[in-house]
C-alpha cells in the first residue's frame, strides 16, 4: 500500500469527523488558497490577458487533492486599465475574484463559490450544494 | 439589523449544511489562506526574525471571521541561513510551516493544524478535534 | 573563498553594469518582493494588529541581500474594519502600502519608497536618493 | 497632458538618477514581483499544467510598466508529481523558477533573468545585458 493512500491521512484527522465534514474542510482549503494566490497579481481589462490568468490559476488549483473542477471568472467590468499608458493596469483584489470549485471526497460532492457580495462589501466564500452520491 | 449579520450570509449557503459542516468549511478557508500567505516569505534562522514573522501573520489571520486563536510555529531546525553572507537566507515553504488554529462557529469549536508529515512528504492540513459546546 | 561571496555572483551580471546600476536593480527587487508579499494579507484598523504585520514583514525583507533597513507604514486611515462583526476586516492592497527601504551595495546607498500616489491612482515605487560613500 | 504621463512620475525620483539606473530599478521590481507571485502556486509535472501556469503569469507580468516581453520556463525536471494519487503534486519554489524579462525604459533595453544557481543554492536574479538604442 502506498504511503500516499487515503488511509495514511485519516490517522491525523479526528475520528469524529464525517465524510461530509471532511469534504467541507477540503473545500475551504482550496477556496482559501485560490483567493490568496490570485490577490495582487497584475491584470488589465484585455480579454486575452484575463483569460490567460484565469486558465493558469485554474490549472494550478486543479492539481490539489479532491478537486474535480475549478472555474475562475474574474469580473471584467471592475478591472481598470486598457494599457493606454505604461501605468494603466490593475491588480487582482477581492472585488474582482469570482470562482466556482467542485470538490469530491469519497462519495460526497460539493459545489462552492467565492464571489464579491455588493450588499456585504465582502468577498464571500460559500457552499452552494452538497450531495452524497451513495 | 446590520447587513453584516450572520443571517445575511446564511442565504448564500446550502440549507442542507449543518453548523458542524459550516465550521469545517471555515476552518479550511483559514488554513488555506494562512499557508499561501506564508509561502515565499524570506526568512533566516535567527530567533527574533522567526518570532516576528510568526507574530505578524498570526495577527493577520486572527482578523478573519470565526478565528478564536492561531499559533504559527515555523520549524527552526529546517530553516537555513545565519545571514553569514548577503545570500545566506531562506524562504518559507511547506516544509517549515507548522500552525494550529482554533475556529468557533455558532456552538462548534474546531482545532486544526497544518504540519509537514515526513512520511508523506506533504504539508498536511487536518482537523484534530471538533466539539459542540451545547 | 566562500561560494557565497560577491565574486561568484558577478560572473552572472553584464560586465557593463556599474555599481550604481546594480544597486538600483537590487532596490527594485526588494520593493517588488515587499509589495507582493503584503498584497492580500488580512488586516484590521486596530493599532496592534497593524504594527505586528508591519514588523513581521519588515523582519522578513531585512533577511534579503543588501538590505540596510526597511520601514513599513501601512496607511491606517484607509484600512477598514474595527472587527465590530466577524466580517468587519480588510485586506492589504496597493492603496495602503507605504514603505521605505535603504539598500547598500558596495559603496552605493539608495533610499527608495513605495507609496500610493493619489493623483496617479497608482502605487508608485521610486528612488528618492542615491549616494556614493566613496 | 495626462496625469499618467512619464513626467508626472519623474518628480518623485531623484534627479541624479540616469535612464540606465532607472531602467535597472524597473527591471528589479518586475523580477521581484514575478518571483513572489509564483511562490507557493500548486503545480504538477504534466506538460499542459506547467504551460498554462507559465502563460498565465507571463500575461500578468506583461501588464506592468516598461515590460517588453517576459518568458517563464519552470524547470520540469525538478517538479514532482504525476498526480498518481490525490497528494501527488508539488508547489512552486525558487528551485524551479526560471524566467527571462526584457525591459524598455526610454532608450534603454535590459535583458534580465532569474535562475536557480546550483553552486550557490540560490535563485539569482541578474542583468545579463543592458543596451542603449541611441
Amino acid at each position: 500500500m502506498s504511503l500516499m493512500s487515503e488511509d495514511n491521512h485519516k490517522i491525523y484527522f479526528s475520528p469524529e469527523l464525517s465524510d461530509r465534514e471532511r469534504a467541507c474542510f477540503e473545500t475551504g482549503i482550496k477556496l482559501g488558497a485560490l483567493y490568496h494566490i490570485l490577490c495582487g497579481i497584475p491584470i488589465s481589462s484585455k480579454e486575452n490577458i484575463i483569460k490567460s490568468i484565469e486558465k493558469g490559476i485554474e490549472s494550478a488549483v486543479s492539481c490539489q487533492p479532491y478537486v474535480k473542477s475549478v472555474k475562475i471568472n474574474l469580473d471584467k467590468e471592475k478591472i481598470k486599465g486598457e494599457k493606454a499608458t505604461q501605468f494603466d493596469y490593475d491588480e487582482i483584489t477581492g472585488k474582482i475574484i469570482r470562482a466556482e470549485i467542485v470538490i469530491e471526497f469519497e462519495s460526497i460532492e460539493i459545489v462552492a463559490k467565492v464571489d464579491w457580495i455588493e450588499e456585504l462589501q465582502y468577498p464571500l466564500m460559500f457552499i452552494e450544494k452538497i450531495s452524497d452520491e451513495d
